[in-house]
């Protein structure tokens, strides 16, 4: 009998939400095909990956308006998700929304409450958790689930100097008991909800969440899979592709340059330099794993600018020496639709997550490292490095598969 | 004792073979480090390569000049190779010019032949081999040569149908000896005399040479190593580095245009529709093999622009269809010097193919195929791949190299 | 009493003609504002140019659909044109379709009439140019229009050598008689048809139409008013903007390379190398007259690449020599949406011409300059000197009206 | 007789001062043409400019060197001025040395007194300008000098809050007295000890200079030309080429987002966010006096890339709306030489300068406008019209001359 799978994306109303769960009906209606799913190419052809199509979809958000408000928000300001599309789609996504509740708004930070005009609770962490769960397990219950992955698709959160006791599972237990709210931010308190009810979690931003290790030591014990952090999308992904190349021709990388620019929501959550802080550690990082020479010149800025609404655009300035000390210079200009570009990776993580659990998988699923600009338990950042990773995991399952068709 | 090594260079004047032996003699005298030379990188440490400051260099240019010229001249135009460095490294230049003669004009087309001031001899194609071959004989006896490696850097020859009678090495030669002078271009004279006089042989061009089956049979039956076609220095390399993401993310390319311009002698060549024609298929070949999709419009364009002199300038502008049908741009600038790119290659090249035939390997060096556009005996275009057989192929020369080791 | 002002538009189903169609009654309904018309700028202010709102519309194409349809493609492959505005406007787009019959296919070349589906049929010269007529005193009629101006927004016709006939009138006018059809192109018969039905004539396209020396002649001797040709939109417009700077600044420009890209019916039908040739030297002539330099290598290349649709996207490269003989390098990249450029300027270019006429002004309007790519009878390419003929233009008849005002 | 002209240049062993001396040593060698030189293109042929080859250069700097060593340090970075060059000209240039002396330390700020490795002296503020003035007329003396300009080239200063005694000079000789070190930057001291000795003054820089009131007054009085502030030589000058275009074309800017990236010292002296301050508000106010939309938004970024030198290398993304709210985007690279580009304004505005003088203009001379990010007494930004000015400047003097001659 098939598995009915639920998906809970916090940040259910973000433009990454949003997409996904427009997408996912879209492809169940047949108005749309499956083009930008990593899991609908070739190489997955004969995987029993559960179908998008099926997926059910719930969630969290700190603001209060609708999917297809979202959706429709989202048209007129990229001119994406046509009209007609979204009529259509109108009765399964107003569906959705019964699915929908209240996110967790402690240790938020300023910039995000206000964007969502929401404000902070006075409950303790504590309730925070309970009252999480609560959502949690009532989805799960309402519509049958079989299993649920918690996607986190939230806005960047403020930076937090990681406190010692995020070191073990009991001293974070401790922490949370004694309502030290200073010390926690969202991500950790889903991760650890998601976890105490027996949820995989998918980590598609640069916070924190199941990436501590008390949440890490929490997954493995419970023999739940996670995975995370920060969904390679553009930039980071085109570093990560590049930078192989230079050091493969002996190349000296003199300066790297990066200058990205986004108009969207997570755009003015990130002109907070404390929200920023945590996605530029991200992209720098991923690069000098790659190119370790520390006379690198190495810039991310990461800009606001609201007329581009969801088209990040991004351009690399990328100088090097070669024979001779001869400089040269590689420029590139990227021009993609932020949320256009994650969505699908996020289903397609929640479709890898829901499989690997299926088949017994638990703990970091490094070969999801490709999906990632800081791959859980992955040191490998190089992208064709860890797309044949993932291949390798997929010919396993698929010579697992034949040999038990064989064994039949 | 040390093996002595003769690199043997058609287009010994030109812009890449100047600033290959202007370089390796850098190197030789301390001017210079070895940034560039992929041979000098991390990976093979280790590795018993013949080092570059010992190559004896020696060639063959249809033009009139010394390399100590061909190299003022390109300083002036470059503003590269500083008036200091080549002060300095004169005397050695010098001693170069006298293993550099004439090379073979037959067929070479009539834009060439009229760039390089030369006109074609009234020599029988048998004449022409006869001769080539005896300067390969007298270069090697007057060096005290063990081996010779003939580098093929000349200018992209006129296209030619290829004719049924190069199938095999019995009609080539029955051609040969029938004087059909038009069903011949210079590059499979020049690797026949190579093949000839038992030099391995490189082929950096888009030209025919050694890939046509009669040479890569003449290789076989030999025991000599060769490799080939066309280096992959710029825009084919970034093509071959990017279009892999492409397919791993499941986006549809709808269009790929390159828009190249160059300014040296190379690009003068090439404003001839014939010569264009040979270099063009190779760099859209590349791009295809990675990318199937037939519906994907494609454009190179290679344009003459004097004033960039070396300085080889690309546009590539890549429209790409992702989730929902949106649509999305990619687009890079490459600012690269043709020639310093190209000629650390070239010594790569030499060098790992005197390696090679030292150990005994012939026929298509397949482990070269990161260094080409159109590699010899390969299908696999993808750049990190390639790489990756290169590095398997070096580690497994390490590992024999300790398990002597071990057995002494 | 208020002037009642026909626009008939060649080409009226193309994009550029759409999209202006759209755009008045789209301001009409206050669904929009004028922003991207020139006429609506500050400098306007106060001149007593005839609303875009009280436009009438019609017009003729060699392809059959209606103006609802050509808008609904061209909001299906633009992502533009949002349904619901198309919702609102359409009884007001069904109405022009009224005024909408049949193009001239006469000498409009293979490659159009095949796009367009349509053939030549067996009319003479003569009576092309009659039944063209009859039509336009319909629409004259059936709208009770005071003035109608003809507006020329066909695709690029094929290149004509210019017959000796057409330097005077009366040739010209036996040439018609004689009916030799080879030596006609439509856009000639449309203006001499537009004249002789007293209408005014405005010239977008690269095509000959009323600028050749037996139209002048007929303009002047009518006294009407007509302008062209092609209008200045995207790269041009950029051409003719920054080239006066490498003048003021004495650098030298040693290379202009503008690749263009477009992926419109516009740019279909100059994949025909005919229709292409029209085209690229208007674009080169600008360039040419405001640098001067016979040494400036230039280059245009214009491309169909069809996922482009309507964004048509030029990279521009610039090479320059300063101080001292330092290279240094301009490069810009136009990403425009072509019928949303062009739309704008034809409503402007009609209701200056509908002012012009009311003033009595006629023959060349080189007040218009800065519209055009080649302005007719204006030797000044610098666009911000054209702006200037045309803000001295203003100003003269706004102190024109300010002393009639102070006269009574 | 022929005047004999003096160009005293503070930051004499900077990077542009040294292009401007070597370029002028050169033109006046017959070793460069005039290319990149404003004054020397045809617009002012006829006028009687002294040339450029007569001048003899004086200075000061903080740093300690020679021209020929700064010279030499700038080709070994930026592969320009030729060793050839350089070799011919070292005698000329070790004659310059003879008249450099010591920079003003007073207020130049720590990041420019490290770079410099000089400190400051515990000098009052009358005693630096005392000496200073001692310096200019020593060289006057030595030289047997007619006229002397003083041109300010210096790094840009650290930001300072004007001070409301330099709203008269008599306020400001007050705080002189007072040795108010602290209201003090080097480039008031230069203009007022340039003032005091009869100079003229040119500040190329962002510096407050001979802009604040009281020199203005100062200048009125003595009867003396200035002009300033900060020479226009990439970004800026393209944005005030580009920006009247979109208000030619009723375009709604909505972002202009600009990034400077460049290596120079000048660059290091930006890394400090006091001195960027100075430059950054330039850029931005020409953008703005411009395009006034408040709604538009706007970034000026500059960055230290120590690779780059003196590539000064932009990247500026404009996002604008056209006809029906449709977007689009104009990108541009800029890829210049700064110095390069700077140093030959420099020479023309000493020229200009000189001329002036002659004729007995002072105060502001507003006919260089188009020299200048902020022109100093002009508020039109606009580059062709600035460039207008100056045309009828040279066309008055040249009429004026011509009627001298017709007198004759």
């Amino acid at each position: 009998m098939k598995e009915k799978i639920g998906i809970y994306l916090i940040g259910a109303y973000g433009a990454v939400a949003t997409c996904a769960i427009v997408g996912a009906k879209a492809i169940a209606a047949g108005l749309s095909d499956e083009r930008g799913l990593v899991t609908s190419s070739e190489l997955f052809r004969g995987l029993d990956l559960p179908p998008v199509k099926d997926f059910v979809f719930g969630g969290c958000d700190l603001r209060k308006t609708s999917v297809l408000e979202a959706a429709n928000e989202y048209r007129q300001r990229n001119n994406l998700l046509p009209t007609e599309l979204l009529k259509a789609l109108a009765p399964e996504l107003k569906k959705v929304n019964d699915n929908i509740g209240e996110g967790i708004a402690l240790g938020a930070g300023a910039t995000i409450l206000k964007i969502a005009r929401a404000r902070q609770k006075q409950n303790s962490v504590l309730q925070e958790v309970e009252q999480f769960r609560a959502r949690l397990a009532k989805f799960r219950k309402d519509n049958k689930l079989d299993q649920v992955i918690v996607v986190n698709l939230a806005s960047t959160e403020p930076h937090l100097d990681v406190p010692p006791e995020y070191k073990s599972l009991k001293d974070f237990e401790k922490l949370m008991r004694a309502n030290a709210a200073e010390k926690f931010v969202p991500s950790v308190l889903y991760a650890y909800a998601a976890f105490s009810e027996d949820c995989a979690f998918v980590n598609f931003t640069p916070s924190l969440a199941s990436g501590i290790p008390a949440l890490t030591e929490m997954a493995e014990k419970l023999r739940l899979p996670h995975s995370g952090k920060d969904g390679k999308t553009g930039e980071t992904l085109m570093k990560t592709v590049l930078a192989p190349m230079f050091m493969a021709r002996n190349f000296k990388v003199l300066a790297w340059e990066g200058y990205n620019m986004l108009g969207n929501r997570d755009g003015a959550v990130l002109d907070d330099p404390s929200n920023k802080r945590s996605k530029t550690a991200d992209k720098d990082k991923a690069l000098r794993s790659i190119i370790p020479d520390p006379d690198m010149h190495t810039r991310v800025s990461i800009e606001y600018v609201p007329s581009l609404d969801d088209w990040k655009t991004a351009w690399d300035f990328i100088h090097f020496e070669g024979f001779l000390g001869t400089k040269m210079v590689l420029q590139f200009i990227w021009q993609g639709n932020d949320s256009m570009l994650a969505s699908p990776l996020a289903l397609d993580l929640a479709r890898l997550t829901a499989f690997a659990r299926r088949k017994g998988e638990y703990g970091p699923l490094t070969h999801l490292a490709c999906f990632y600009k800081n791959p859980m338990g992955v040191t490998e950042h190089r992208f064709d490095r860890q797309v044949q990773i993932l291949e390798k995991y997929v010919e396993k399952h698929l010579a697992g598969k034949k040999n038990k068709q064989v064994k039949k």
